[in-house]
């Protein structure tokens, strides 16, 4: 049988030894466990931006493949741990929406309030719950695949929605999710809130920082140097670029800067 | 038999090709190691700051885990390379006091002036012993366990003290050992030091920075926004935090920042 | 027998979701291959950067190592995907040169376009084929090792050379290629180029940024504190380093940054 993967999503950063500490924590439950750090670059303190980075990848991993996601502003306070199944992946994570998109994106769902405090590290710090609570519980998880024996089933887990783009006028106004590091503003506007960013004769305005964009291309390197371009990337999501430069520096923009589209060039 | 684990600890960063150089040599050697990033986020020469990584995180790792802990400022100089073995892990590392904190833990302890030349990868550099010495050790040793075929047994390793927090009347004064990536300040202060600190009915009064703090929290969401609070973390040390933001910018203070701990408040 | 190895070489930093999703997909194909992270710190869109990075690094890995390459400022456009066995190794990379130092390096070489799109992961972006074509093949190759069912064999691969060092006068005249996460200035000046940086009696005179150095050492330990020296570095170039310190910032040097060294005193 193949060996189970345990991926580790957080906001912790790699620079202290947090991240170093679950995988000791996981790998001494179960030493035939891959662990495999999907990223720890989430923003700090910030679930909407752990929500989306867990929901884009996920997907990629096998079946049976557990994921733990630890962005955890309410650690040590009554926010439950939780562990999840969903199609064909596990999720432990924080009981505070960090798996919205998961939520979203699975047919078959199931959740558990994990209260089985013999799968835990002991003593249970108020801190640190990613070494203390999650990591031994996807190295336990991994080991036996006996998801009810964490604690009880639930359906009232926390989910919020992922902010979606709305029409104003002849326009679609939405935000910047995320600069990613090259610099492109991924943005939550899709080809279903604006056909006309893949129709063959699609003519649309973007406005978004100090930018007025009227060239949606399909590669990067379509664009002149220094020049934005609009394009949808690899995750369906509308991303302003500048080929071989920064779009967020170019544009003045950041996480949260507002995004219009209007369909038909303005002037 | 489970695959021999190998951690990586040093100040390398991972920009560059020195960690992957590691990992390669390592799996040459022995192609069913798992090797496991630590961190490599050490203050860049600072062997405090590397002891203090190692020393928090070895422990949460499986019996017979080898970590190679590379901070050294000395390389191609006389000091010595040595290998460690303590209660149930082993080490490798230059012999600069970076294996400190395992020598205060451990009570069986032994240790090996690294001198079994054909074991490094030749021609030895003068600059990248990490390469050379340090991952072809950890990756015979995986294998052979041998840990005697690698020199001669040494008492008289390097060996210095973490700095304690000092009485000074009716204060301490301890000193910010690191800002995690949070901001939060680590101190050297435990509540062994300050019993007030985890006491039902205790007053204290910290003082750092330019803030002057009178809360102790179990949790970091108990403090309003903005700001700074006490807390006992998750390494046993007095943090001071700010709820979703960074202490070490509120308060204007680094490693190395003076703190003081009062019992009772002070007016 | 061994679990196969496969590397991974990118400039997408590692904040966001790019290589976790890569991992995923190489595990899906292959839940046996070892994926390990040879530097996420390339340069972005540097091709040259990305060159030097696995240039440095790839021999240390075991016989039958892939390696993944991507520095990819042309993803989606005409630029191929190219499969490339070296020596003793296996690259899957895009066709832009990024190889160049693998071609420079390898005695038998043979190199495929990469075309077999049932290997590719559907739809395929036009903007990360590091997720859609080159992590799944690289994963395919794993299984099978056929490395003629990719593609057919090519051999007007695009390949560059490494900026050289040029005699100019009684000096040579280099360039900085890399500023390390220290600080140290690597240079591609090598012994070769100047057979005096290694000589017992060897004098010289390097200029760089504002500072005029004539001290070339064997390690960097033997430079006094805020001192700049010379030194071979590991990779067998000149370095400039700064004793515990940034020659960067001592001397206000970076990448591209002209370096010379003048054979024998100046004054």
């Amino acid at each position: 049988m193949a060996r189970p993967i345990i991926t580790l999503t957080t906001d912790y950063g790699t620079n202290d030894h947090f991240v170093g500490a679950m995988k000791g924590v996981i790998l001494n439950v179960n030493p035939e466990a891959t662990v495999v750090d999907l990223t720890h670059g989430v923003i700090a303190h910030d679930i909407l931006d752990g929500a989306l980075a867990i929901g884009r990848t996920y997907k990629y991993y096998p079946p049976r493949t557990i994921h733990v996601v630890v962005v955890d502003p309410g650690v040590g306070t009554q926010r439950r741990p939780i562990l999840v199944a969903g199609d064909t992946h596990y999720f432990v994570a924080p009981d505070n929406g960090v798996l919205s998109v998961i939520f979203d994106q699975s047919e078959t769902l199931h959740a558990w309030h994990i209260t089985s405090e013999h799968y835990f590290l002991h003593p249970v710090s108020n801190t640190f719950h990613g070494r203390d609570i999650f990591a031994p519980v996807a190295g336990w998880l991994s080991k036996s695949w006996q998801t009810a024996s964490f604690g009880e089933e639930i359906t009232d887990y926390v989910r919020f929605s992922i902010p979606k783009p709305k029409a104003q006028g002849t326009a679609v106004k939405g935000v910047v999710l995320r600069v990613d590091h090259f610099g492109n503003l991924i943005t939550n506007v899709t080809p279903e809130d604006v056909p006309a960013l893949v129709a063959a004769d699609g003519k649309v305005t973007i406005r978004a920082g100090n930018a007025e964009i009227r060239k949606v291309c399909s590669t990067f390197a379509e664009g002149a140097p220094g020049e934005p371009i609009g394009i949808v990337g690899s995750s369906g999501y509308l991303e302003i670029s500048v080929n071989k430069g920064s779009a967020a520096k170019t544009l003045g923009a950041a996480r949260g800067s507002e995004v219009t589209v209007e369909v038909g060039a303005s002037g």
